[in-house]
């Protein structure tokens, strides 16, 4: 299969490092193509970063002129995931989605660990927004800027244990990795730490080739059928 | 005070008739800015439609040079409240928000009808993140074409009674009208049925009032802090 | 429009109190009319005081003579609003439901910092039974009695700085005033702090005047209908 | 032990009636003591007669002069359960809570049938604020004046079973009988139906006596905490 | 009446002790039969015990050839409470049900002390199955194997003390025993604190009883009919 | 990988077509080894035979000398997920779990139709402890006897159509096969209707090679950590 892996920012080594994240965890028969959107946020840090972010995804694909099986939408906690599932036919993972259910079938709680703290509020909207909320134990920040995650690795390590450490006592079983940003570290983050760590790009596309090997696509039926034709002036902003 | 009334589509006509049902209903010392996005969906009728008219409308107030004291985001159920807020230190009222609120100051229960069935799961979810959804009753649609509500007024009336007899049947006290489409029809409506009825558009009017009145402004405390300075290439789509 | 504020307590120095707070918030074409029961508890401090208040409240209105617009409860937390709104005909704005709603519009959570922490959990059960309890952070409490506020400033400062710093640790973004005693003070205690402050007596001056401005009255559809025509012996407790 | 049965409203013979029917299923050692307020409403159809019966039946307590036990509040889902829990050292038991708790221990889902249906709003706000409405499949109504229920007894059992059936449809196991007034019939009314059917003051009384047999009285830590003494001018309305 | 109390867990001392508790707050008119399932753990400390001795309780019933006229379950947070109430026709009353019942009579929110920490999971999950979760302010364990209370009398004093001190500061009125271990030591616990205690067994003797009292048995109709006659091969376990 | 699909209750036949259709979706590397109880139910159809299943299913994996690298438990709506994962420090997968998460990838809200009625309260159960409950739209039976689903299809096929369409106008988007019974002929019952249709042991095939493929086991920190080695008279019950 052909799995598209998108990031959510602009950042062409964060789109490399996503994309070899996911090819190292995709099974033999999927090709991955890790594409980012051509404008909008070097990084996505809040709700403008995010609404900006949905929609140079959204128009990403439009102007995507190749086939594909399924997409995996690589930003934690990011908008526009019911806008690709009405415009697309083909299944889309959300890493915020497939990290938590994966979580959940080998913890009876799960913690998040992502990198700024103004993150949180947009995790915790997609989750329940998603309803997979109930099971959360801990929302936690390192606090670092998306983009300097690569840079200052001991700083994220020693930060990584102390906040799983607290998590898990607020009665976090599994640890998920709250940002595509720390995708490309998530052997590194799990050996360091007592409890399991699941990295919701591995997660997604493990997800993305499960809906594969199941010949499952999105409903057509209901809150995400096809969008009526009609005028959208401006739209695609960067055509095909 | 001046107030924005931003139109969550392109519609010259709509944005007009929206304009006029604000000055309807808004105070003497308040002057009304009727807006529209540059571009976008000609109408509001889905997922993909919501996210390009959240970023639409993020864009035109980014752009837009003049002073002005609240904005009033004239689509209901849509997205891109939270990314507005975040922008702007104004307060931001949302007629979906709006409408409920005034709504359970008078009934117990309130229903919603709206235009067409595939805003449901748009309202829902816009009402659930709100936190305003536990005394909703039930959500009608006349499953109509949002742009056809001013052609064909006499079919519009014969569903309204009729979804509004199914939502009291379902429990609701007072009906909130799902869609800017409506506001301008908001008098003529309510005389047609026993319940009280309530126009997002005017509930909306008069709490971003109310916010000026007390001299309240959006937080900067927390999910809806500033944006941080960074690139975001491409953006605005249309410069200032 | 002739609107009544409706102290929930006998004390004439709150009442008065309360009146000029509404006074100096209202639009100029408001005339507020300041009430107290003429029997019941001299300050509201629990589920006796609240209870005994809200059959005094109904007993003042029900012998209230005059023409009036609309009706303020000004207790916050107080039982009574269902049976108010059942009896009258105007709109009934709670300041405990005004404050919350209100400080939604500018926070995505808001917290509640009260005089007394036996009000507790008469403010939870009224959030709840509204519906509006899902985004609240933090209820806290200055631990002093409801009448004291007046004559104790300086405490009264260096606390409400104490428990709005908790209220921000715990996610709070807007903080509410629990309590019609602290109204008077709102702006004091609004500067004394870096979040937003909503006081509930402004807050529901404001959602009364938009009742009125949207002309709406109680929905008399179900939970609120007019109660039936019966014998209640020994009521109203005070004839007209 | 002496245990007070309290009605909520001031009917002689529904006074009477209750307290026959609680002596029926009291345990050798119980004296019950049937109480009626000494004003309010004839019978508590809606909220303005839950409030005033609320403070009635404070004010009966408050000067009534003999030891007792514990207390049976014998209106369904009427107001006041808190502040007569405030007010007294000994046991308070709402037939609400205690039909629906005996209800879930005999099955998994349980249905309310009342006699008018302005009840309802009253029923599930009580069930809520107890916590207890998770497992309630269906409330329902006779749509029969509360007083008039002895004298039509054949329109009653002809409505009962047609709003059984429907419950047990809407998915109930075990039905309440949601109306102090239905209980002198509970016996009766069992015997038409097939599921097991429970009335709500025999199981106030059997959680009273519980209470006795267990040393159980009102926690004074927190919610129900005795009230301060304070000027509560008017009140008691009529003195011991 | 004849009422089963069932322990959980095979150690005849603790059969014995709850046995003991049993009759010490039972009415005269109750006989009570002690029994222990025949096979299974020596203490219940985990879902794996939980789930054996579900079973092994199932096997003991449906092997006791007596009349009895009800069942309580006597292990806190155990599993099995639905098969047992679909097997028998008598009413079967969980000590974890019972406890957190009683305890809802008599303070607003109630806090848990089991004996050991893994024991908080099967207890919450118990606890949200029979929709008696929403009152529950904390759970909390000593810390202590479940066969070593009686041994270090002195210690778990001393840790009870400390735990209901936390238990209280995060908002519990009153305190329920999370442990058939702890229930024959009720008095002495209750003792140590200023909160009223409940303890499980003697709260589900007293509804049992109450269960008898009004003729309540379990409901046929829905999630606890009757099983059907079918082959389970290898079952009972251990013959009658 | 070696997968073990585990039925639940000691059908051989049904166990074979379990295998069959877990090996039909498995990737090249998995090898199935389906197992079935030594003892229990011939069809688990309501809590009794749940609760003798899922002790069984312990009892079988516990004797199992092989090595496997996860655990697929093939009843719908089963008890002993937790158990077993306490058990075992493989992945077990549930296929409840796992069909209604594969299908909120792919639609809004979920529907499942299942054999028989009485799986209803068994289902729901299961999901709601899960957190997976919140997009259910609705559960609904073809009401046969699990056993009969092979032998009656042109019934099946009938009965499926038209649950499904009931399903849909519920607000169901996407079916999940409710019973095991039912996977085997998965794809036939696919093409039957219009929305997309998730068998569960297909769905949890698939997420037990994703465990795999991640190298995720069971947390052991918390609720599932290994049980402590102690005695536990009569079990297994039957010896490795």
């Amino acid at each position: 299969m052909r799995l598209v892996v998108l990031n959510a920012n602009t950042s062409a080594s964060m789109t490399e490092a996503i994309g070899q994240r996911a090819r190292a965890v995709a099974g033999p028969a999927t090709e991955i193509v890790a594409l980012a959107p051509t404008w909008g946020p070097a990084s996505v840090e809040g709700w403008l970063d995010a609404q900006l972010s949905a929609t140079a995804m959204l128009d990403r694909m439009v102007g995507w002129p190749d086939h594909f099986d399924a997409l995996v939408m690589a930003g934690f906690g990011d908008v526009g995931r019911e806008a690709l599932r009405e415009v697309l036919d083909q299944p889309v993972v959300d890493i915020t989605e497939a990290a938590v259910m994966m979580a959940q079938l080998i913890g009876h709680r799960y913690g998040i660990v992502t990198t700024h703290g103004r993150a949180r509020s947009l995790i915790e909207a997609s989750l329940r927004a998603a309803g997979q909320f109930e099971r959360c134990a801990s929302i936690r920040a390192l606090d670092m800027p998306v983009l300097s995650v690569a840079e200052d690795w001991e700083e994220v390590g020693r930060r990584f244990r102390d906040e799983v450490g607290l998590a898990v006592g607020e009665g976090a079983e599994v640890i998920c990795l709250g940002s595509g940003a720390l995708a490309p570290f998530a052997n590194a983050l799990a050996d360091m730490v007592e409890v399991p760590v699941v990295d919701g790009v591995a997660a997604a596309v493990a997800l993305a080739e499960s809906c594969h090997q199941l010949a499952l696509s999105t409903s057509k039926v209901g809150a995400w059928a096809t969008p009526t034709v009609k005028e959208r002036s401006g739209w695609p902003i960067t055509g095909p």
